[in-house]
């Protein structure tokens, strides 16, 4: 199914509206973007509220992150966004967040990935049928410098050409979806199980 | 009080609303039925965004899982809802939900089953009528396989009657009623005391 | 100000529709009462979903918790009002709500008593100016003997005229005030004081 | 941008409802104020539900936090609201909140000030463009002579021109900003920050 810009746009401002009353897009953190052409994706511009986003703060790029409109510069995280869509052409929508789980599990964590076993929401995931079916989740430092920490991103898709999101250590989720809907899904498997497993290290504390 | 199909689909889709409205049916998670005569029930089909479903979202199968629309499958967990009510001709309708509280506490107890007591809200369950009177719940270990899943929960029904719901570990809740909304008020009052029972842990941590 | 029956039976449905959407009043706990005249209450009925009542549901009784109305049958906690009502002739409304962190702190409190100290929002209750005057709040053991329990709540009262609540263990909170308004306020600052107490506990276990 | 009274108040209207929502500004707590003109403020008088203030809540005081409006009286915190206006003269909007995680982690924090690093959520301050620029936020130990307080903020506000806001120990949590806008966006990424490092202790007690 292909979706014009105007309902792309929608897609877009319905998400942002979720995320942001979920707690997961604050003080104008994250950027959201979706896939308009083969060579095309439409994302949110840096620093707007992400639950009053308007269609002037959505703005169109090439797969490089070149933004397509000279009056609107991309964000700095455009080239995270734009990698994904580059990886897979079956990718469709492209969610960046900020929540505090992600923010707390990817401090504590001091491993470069986290593996979630015996969680049945493992599932939610394409391609998982089990709960014995390890989500293999990296973490990556965060950098301010994007093009270098794209290269960081890129080396681990590469080699796990299932990779279904990733942590940035302090600074939140990307997941990725073959719709909106799906990216969707995907967040908000990935935020209960980052709350699960924030609940049992705080219950089993050493 | 007998119920159309029509009521009890609506039933099912408001009982939806409310649990993922609360955050305990994220991504699709959960499954929730209705009886709709004495050999049938309503049940959700599988995949499903809980706090969005319609009626075409509802199929009807009967006792033995077996779905009553061909263009319907039911899900694999289908004959975990109709075992409920084979066992117990009052029970009107089974909500199977998927809470963080429920996965963590299942997870991080490895005891067989967990004994709650000195709760008031106990007394939200029919027949306990103190908080000296032990409610006693299962947790079952999570199994693809669902014959043998139902199977060990069979075992369980057999030996304890008044059983008023189950856990499956790292999976969720099975609770039931003798209507929709008594159903709704047991997933109420587990959730509270599965929410109790972890904070006291992470507040006693040995 | 003076009340018709009709605007206090308005008061006690707003109060169960806001305590009910904080999450203080799960699965049909929870009574509510507001004075009617000198020697009467109009209070709910037991086991009435909270967010959903209606004027059917709420029944007057005089002071000694004999319902006024045959048809209706008051809850075995009516005493717990009534006593209130009778302590002191300006309490207009009494609140018993049932919170997760009321019911938790309740249990693992095991003293007689909690010393609120150094918080501001200590200052909600009527008496105090300061975060250095202690708020004091008993913790009475649960006890499905009502005129039993009654009895302990009253030799506390007796001695401690300025009591602005009490906790019952695993169960919950008794707050009131000389309006529906002031009865609200002190039950939102019970919970956050309760919030606040179980946080530094989780934080600072040993 | 200059407002007009009616503008600003609606302004300070929204943001109680907002910071209401939330449980920012629970039980009447809290204080919020616009700058009205280069020596006039308009702040709410205290003692009100701040989810339901209405114009007559508010009044306008000089910046010696003087009412201007004989029958209203400002409350003690105003000068602590002044203070900033007269630091700073960009500063158009102060809020002053009472949150959970404010109130529990000022209280658990025996040092002077918190330094938060690592955030990427540090950069929704102006002034900072990268996590590994730390935020500084000094605690002041509460107490009920305003005066004497707002001499120990001054001290450090002389001292920390790009101060972004500050705890009072078991209080909470003033910011401000050059909008209405900014200053409730500071208070999201404080809350943020705060529970976020709530949550890591919590994990990781010794």
């Amino acid at each position: 199914m292909t979706f014009t810009r105007e309902q792309l746009t929608e897609h877009i401002i319905h998400a942002g509206q979720f995320l942001y009353a979920r707690g997961w897009s604050p003080a104008t953190s994250s950027n959201y973007s979706a896939r308009l052409s083969a060579n095309q994706v439409l994302l949110t511009v840096s620093g707007k509220h992400k639950g009053q986003l308007v269609a002037e703060d959505i703005l169109a790029t090439d797969l490089q992150a070149q933004s397509l409109e000279p009056h609107k510069k991309p964000s700095a995280e455009a080239l995270l966004h734009t990698q994904i869509y580059n990886w897979q052409p079956a990718i469709q929508a492209v969610l960046h967040t900020h929540s505090v789980n992600a923010t707390v599990l990817s401090r504590i964590e001091s491993a470069a990935a986290i593996e979630f076993t015996d969680y049945e929401l493992q599932k939610a995931f394409a391609g998982i049928s089990s709960h014995k079916q390890p989500l293999l989740v990296p973490i990556f430092d965060n950098d301010q410098d994007m093009p270098r920490l794209a290269q960081q991103v890129q080396q681990w898709l590469d080699a796990h050409p299932d990779c279904p999101g990733y942590l940035i250590r302090g600074h939140g989720l990307y997941t990725w979806g073959t719709s909106m809907q799906e990216a969707l899904r995907h967040i908000e498997a990935f935020e209960f199980l980052l709350e699960c497993e924030l609940k049992v290290r705080a219950c089993t504390a050493p």
